[in-house]
């Protein structure tokens, strides 16, 4: 038995209250060197000489089933309850060679080590079953079709609130740096009908407040809309329209850093160590200063810490109660005066546990199902509790989607294998929250990188929409726009499709109809990967008695299909073959 | 390489700032199977093409320290700075067979994949060094050296105040469960010289609030010192003498229940579901009842929860505001009336995480070096982030010496690897919080335990009293007490100590001295265990160029030492000979 591989940890991803009395319990073991996990599970209390239950909870096991597999470990989870809401457990293991031995807190024991299995302290422990603390995460966001507005580039539907030298709206151009188009809320709100035909239920809105920048995350003023977008009233108005219309809406908030333009900044530079502001920053020196290169974005000499090297992001200090209570006010202040539903967090991960937890409690007493999306890059554990974020922005997804699909760096296995890594991170429910996005505003667009083959960018797409995150789609990409890297990603929208382009608008309504008929199942359901000997991935989807599967094939050759499907969507399929990009998703009772 | 055995984890007791700017970082790796480990670490945002700076810093490499190992694994550490306050990083690992790879937050590359080296996203990551996250913990406990109290048994200094059919106090009696001596706080004000004669500087009381029982445990008025104890005047004049004796206050909070004295659980059973404490419980079906057996303290069908199986202790519903309100008030109160230094709560675990964050602000609000000691006896990393306790009952360090140096069940080399474990499961400066009982109200006395071997009780203490962790000793210890378990280890203080037993007090007195001698060094030091070819158990414990070593017989022959030795402290040792039981304390530079 390898020993080392085997690993648990009481009181995260892998032992959580997934529902009010359902405790889901995680182990992980070397790869294809267990054969059984059984998992020994009762009140602690029961067992103890004073109160003489018999039989001791240890002689029965529950059996554990392995959920999903990577490079180097096999997952096992149960569910399971408790009525003292009391837990002490243990994992009964047996290898491929047939020896078993316990798991405990303790680390391993003999599996008739009785003196040990008698003593509640040799159990890994929950030791209450606090609904307090359990993660819960609003269940809208299950049900929602995310759609991206980079609010510049959308739709531009006021032209005296256009700033000067504003540029010619053309969805060919390839955008400059610091050009703008004029795009603002009332295009929104145009086109509220038209996102509400697409099918979409959630607008997820780069920065809206007042920044000198076309991309508004050098924020001036967090309690302006800028005057380039429109105002107040306006956006009220769009909130109320798109509430109407069942669609959520979800701003971004840039916390992290402030713009140099900003008032405080200002403030700084004029009075340097005189400054009331001067703590709200982490100046390391007076005066602050930089040395400008010939990239407006760097300077290496900055005397105060930035958000990157760009000396007109200073970054803020959210460790001082006065900064928290700034930045909490503006968190609350567009809940409750506007209604909004979510707030997506900029570099979320520089700013610390304390302010993030503050924050939370604040929204949630606002709106009990409020929604918070972090922009994390990098593995997330230590945010995603269910006290800071329900998710974040889900990049490690993306780029193993896109090594696979388009790059073709990731064979299918090892594709799997890195999406169940990815899923044995968080918590189920946590799963459930996780932002999927395949291109953005920070990226290029997902058609570009998939050489323009919009065959492979359905197929990605509909792989996509049946993962438990929630699936976002950055605007334009309905009609299959392209772009490379930012700025060239952040074109004007393209409101003149043609035949191509509307056939590409239908085939998201189905999917969006599809993903929101299927909601639960796709959310909530257990996930399994097989990747079939003919070289097919194959996904499936399962809740109670029902069932979604999905067949992709990612190869370069036309593959038959042992049996014909009843495709509820499906692309490149004829007869039995399912050719190059092509998928089939099928549904049938479990 | 033993892939499945490598383990990381940001964010935890495996990253973790343990000063300002200094960051701590380890990995876990299988046992044996790894020759050397070199951090990759720097500026993740140096890396991007925006910024150019060269060279990039996965160019050169940081060793990292083999600092321990147990059964399964071994464990590396090292400390960085990071002049950004930004730190992405990955591990090179070389394997006894001359095999490297890099350990990422996706996954094991090669150690030339220029392109993944070159992506920010490839590494771990502490985004930001948050000195409002960091574990903070409070100096004055690693300076000190407890003394438990169980007050109805220590000093009956005013007879006035004893319970009807107090007993004789006597030493030698085995005390019912039942029975009352007339132990209180002017006992413990009188002998406030004696403990500090002894060298003690902290006492950590057992529960002194009103309560029906000897022990307190069920309590009844969180706002009253116990009559039979005293009053709040005797009270705030012993902690303020203790004080003036340089000697710290430690009071036992019980909030995980009640007692069913207490007014509030009085009112439940009085008016059921009218009561207006009925959300102050968890009470499952009403009326709140249960069927009593001959055991007080046991009912098997108790219809509300309870702590263990106890009717008499219904458990607090800390997720009511009302009920959280009350407690913390409770917690403050006796900090800011009375200007106690900490807390130790009774069945932490118990208590949901949301109550003891919000307590620990309190605490730290009130007095910022303040102490909280939890009760948990298992694993305990959820609690010790930083933000809950500072440190637990190290009921886990117990387990393993009494194994080891009593029971013989663990040999040398498995009880250094236990200790070990341990050490890895918590932060550098956690280790330094965890409160090392080696007896208590709640077991034997370790001298019974022991055989009555007096001899070896000394090597015991004196190996704790080198360990990280902050050493209590249980009253009467000083003078050799013995007990079985509770209430038998709750005997009469023996105020009449024989000659042999003042000899046990004046060893105590000089390892009390020694130990706040050498109290930076024993907390804060690195630790090193050996087990020598001969058998004998080394610990060194270095700080900068200083260091101190011991030498622990604990097998059954004599062991000649291979070079004599200036002991500051020792027993049992005779030319270059170390006969059973015996120990050798020394320092030298570095």
């Amino acid at each position: 038995m390898e020993l080392a591989g085997i690993y648990h940890r009481p009181e995260s991803e892998m032992a959580f209250l997934y529902a009010p009395k359902k405790m889901r319990i995680r182990l992980r073991t070397s790869k294809d060197d267990i054969k059984n996990v059984e998992l020994i599970h009762g009140d602690p209390y029961s067992l103890r000489s004073l109160a003489g239950i018999e039989p001791p909870f240890y002689q029965s096991t529950s059996r554990m089933k392995k959920i999903l597999s990577d490079e180097l470990y096999d997952y096992w989870q149960i569910e399971v309850t408790e009525p003292k809401k009391r837990l002490a457990y243990a994992f009964k293991v047996t290898d491929t060679a047939g020896s078993e031995l316990v798991y405990t807190d303790r680390g391993f024991i003999k599996i008739d080590d009785k003196e040990q299995l008698d003593d509640m302290n040799t159990y890994f422990r929950m030791p209450f079953f606090q609904e307090i603390d359990m993660a819960k995460e609003p269940e809208w966001v299950r049900k929602t079709i995310w759609y991206q507005i980079f609010p510049e580039r959308f739709a531009n539907g006021d032209v005296t609130n256009d700033p000067q030298d504003t540029k010619k709206w053309d969805p060919n151009i390839n955008p400059g740096r610091q050009d703008f188009y004029g795009g603002d809320l009332q295009g929104v709100l145009d086109h509220l009908d038209y996102l509400k035909e697409l099918g979409i239920n959630g607008i997820y809105f780069n920065p809206i407040f007042k920044a000198p920048s076309n991309h508004k995350y050098d924020t001036e003023d967090y309690y302006q809309i800028d005057p380039h977008f429109g105002d107040k009233k306006l956006f009220k108005e769009l909130v109320k329209q798109a509430h109407k219309r069942g669609i959520r809406v979800m701003l971004d908030a840039v916390f992290n850093h402030i713009g140099d333009k900003s008032p405080q900044w200002q403030d700084v530079l004029k009075n340097g160590e005189n400054s009331k502001y001067k703590d709200w920053f982490h100046i390391n020196k007076f005066p602050a200063t930089y040395t400008p290169t010939n990239n407006f974005e760097f300077a290496l000499d900055a005397t105060y810490d930035t958000f990157d090297y760009t000396p007109h992001m200073p970054k803020l200090n959210t460790a001082n109660p006065e900064v928290q209570e700034y930045l909490l006010d503006i968190g609350e202040y567009w809940v409750k005066e506007f209604d909004i539903d979510a707030w997506r967090l900029d570099v979320a991960n520089e700013i610390d546990h304390h302010f993030w937890r503050e924050f939370h409690n604040k929204m949630i007493k606002l709106k009990p199902d409020f929604y918070i999306l972090g922009e994390i890059w990098h593995t997330s554990q230590a945010w995603l509790n269910g006290d800071e974020f329900n998710g974040v922005m889900n990049y490690a997804y993306t780029t193993a989607i896109l090594q696979h699909f388009i790059e073709k760096k990731l064979t299918t296995t090892e594709l799997v294998e890195q999406l169940s890594t990815q899923l044995m991170k968080y918590r189920d429910q946590t799963n459930q929250m996780m932002f999927n996005v395949l291109d953005s505003h920070d990226t290029a667009r997902i058609k570009t990188l998939a050489h323009n083959n919009m065959d492979l960018v359905r197929q990605i797409f509909t792989f996509t929409f049946l993962q438990s995150g929630t699936p976002s789609i950055y605007y334009g990409t309905e009609y299959g726009m392209t772009g490379e890297n930012d700025p060239d990603s952040r074109k004007p929208m393209n409101w003149w499709p043609n035949e191509e382009e509307k056939d590409i608008f239908k085939f998201f309504q189905l999917l969006i109809e599809f993903r929101k008929k299927n909601w639960q199942l796709i959310s909530e359901g257990e996930i399994k990967f097989t990747v079939l000997d003919n070289g097919l991935l194959k996904i499936e989807r399962v809740l109670r008695n029902k069932k979604i599967t999905g067949l992709f094939n990612t190869t370069s050759k036309e593959i038959k299909l042992m049996k014909k499907e009843k495709p509820i969507i499906s692309q490149n399929y004829q007869g039995n073959a399912l050719k190059r990009d092509g998928f089939v998703i099928s549904k049938r009772k479990s």
